[in-house]
């Protein structure tokens, strides 16, 4: 195979309770990705967007894990990209996961499938090193892998793929700016034990509630009395918006990854609708221009759309 | 009902990495609790076993448990109970758990089941707060529900029972004094965050393994980076013991409680007796006395022998 073309799904890292371990892929936004072999060991990447990223392969989130790729095999061919990026860089919806993904599953599709989805997501934590100075792989687990995925452990990559429940996600992405960086900078390195041990029990709660499609489970699970109540601050409206979202029937929600999107589950696509409006509404009212998604939990994550 | 017998089983609380949130019920050993309804309002308590409990009702956890639902209903009815204790107090096996939890339950059954299993840990609880000071949910839940059980929260009482995978459990009761509420005051309040993320991870990895009846990874996920490293100093040849048990085929352990209990999980029975056998030699070599125990993950929890 010469040539791929790839739809590379948003991912919600986090999932409320379970920072920096769990993360969901969903279908609404994604990017598209063509990626080419070629015979000479040069990588060539395009941007086909408005974001400004840059496109020489070291500083480039897809380019940096072609590199990483081309390096361990000492390949002596190289991989055109094409991007059309959806995704909004800093959105905390995967963006950088997303290209970092869909670069080394469709590298692996061009080379015959001989690397494992572990494999493939060692390589792509190179991306999110270079977009935000940490190797994590919560975006990059369920981008491959698809569904809800438990990173168990990122050195060495333990990836544990869990259920897809049947629950639809809305996500709003308001237009203010959250780095990744600062999101972690501000966490506290102390934490009670008291406050982990209300923090670990959601977690086996929503562990549980995912695994025995236990949807009243899982609602009372999202719970995150760690992060959020720190990292929340840096989202407008964040209280607001979940406390209505709640009301209006969401089983629970949260932030999505470092922010500042902003995600909700739902059992029915009537109640994401409703709570997609009023997301958008709180942030008309405020006038911060936001983006909303509804879709539902994406169970296959990088879908091969040409090849 | 007139009269009701019971067998009430030991329990391993946390399962390492779950600190106060997880617990399993076991087969060996357990105690046998005999209780009676009485015209009148008294509660009496007779221990016939050689363990010098009081049995003042407010002072013994099976009356303490009982006085609360007395008081709860106001009751005038009384109980006999007869215990006849083999999980020794102090054990790490859950010996308060058993008094506790088959005194509500017997009384339960005698008074034609009018409580939830909720409602009857939530009685059981008291009966942990005289025996540890702390009224925690650990050992009861898994003692009434079965199987392995995770505490969400014990207050309100949020009870999940998970899976009840068949594997055997090696336990070993060493005789050395640890009290609960030292082996509690030893820990640290605070705790690193990095610390709780690694913990997390192995309860998520443990809690998909037990749904997913994913040995390996139940295995894998049974890493304790927070209490196990503080706690296991107060236990003779922790270290020796884990590490034996590991190299002759156990899926994984640790302390059982607060120990001094120490509980080892095995896919086969040999292996489990194996286990049983490296145990004992340890102890012996150190010329201290200890009692191992080997059965199954009890599904079930207390059983009625006789009505």
């Amino acid at each position: 195979m010469k040539k791929v073309k790839l739809k590379v799904p948003a991912t919600v890292a986090n999932l409320v309770c379970g920072f920096d371990i769990l993360g969901m892929a969903i279908h609404e936004p994604y990017d598209e990705m063509e990626l080419k072999i070629l015979e000479s060991p040069e990588i060539i990447i395009k941007h086909k967007d408005h974001f400004d990223l840059p496109e020489e392969p070291s500083k480039n989130v897809a380019g940096v894990v072609l590199l990483k790729i081309q390096e361990r095999l000492n390949l002596k061919k190289g991989f055109e990209v094409i991007i059309h990026k959806n995704i909004k860089p800093g959105s905390g919806l995967g963006s950088s996961a997303a290209s970092a993904a869909g670069a080394v599953m469709g590298a692996n599709i061009l080379l015959g499938n001989i690397f494992t989805k572990e494999e493939l997501v060692h390589f792509a934590m190179f991306g999110e090193e270079l977009a935000s100075g940490v190797k994590h792989a919560d975006n990059i687990a369920p981008c491959i892998f698809g569904g809800i995925t438990l990173v168990k452990s990122s050195n060495p990559v333990d990836i544990v793929p869990l259920n897809s429940p049947d629950l639809f996600v809305t996500a709003v992405h308001p237009q203010v700016e959250v780095k990744t960086s600062d999101a972690r900078q501000i966490l506290k390195k102390n934490i009670l034990l008291k406050d982990a041990i209300e923090q670990w029990g959601n977690i086996a709660g929503l562990v549980a509630g995912i695994q025995k499609n236990d949807f009243a489970l899982i609602g009372r699970s999202l719970n995150d009395v760690i992060v959020e109540p720190i990292r929340s601050i840096l989202i407008p409206k964040f209280d607001e918006i979940k406390e209505k979202s709640l009301n209006i029937g969401a089983l629970g929600g949260g932030i999505s990854g470092s922010g500042p999107s902003i995600f909700m589950l739902s059992e029915k696509e009537e109640t994401a609708k409703n709570i997609a409006q009023l997301m958008k509404s709180i942030y008309d009212e405020m006038e911060i221009e936001s983006f909303v998604y509804v879709s539902k939990i994406n169970p296959s994550g990088i879908k091969i759309i040409e090849d």
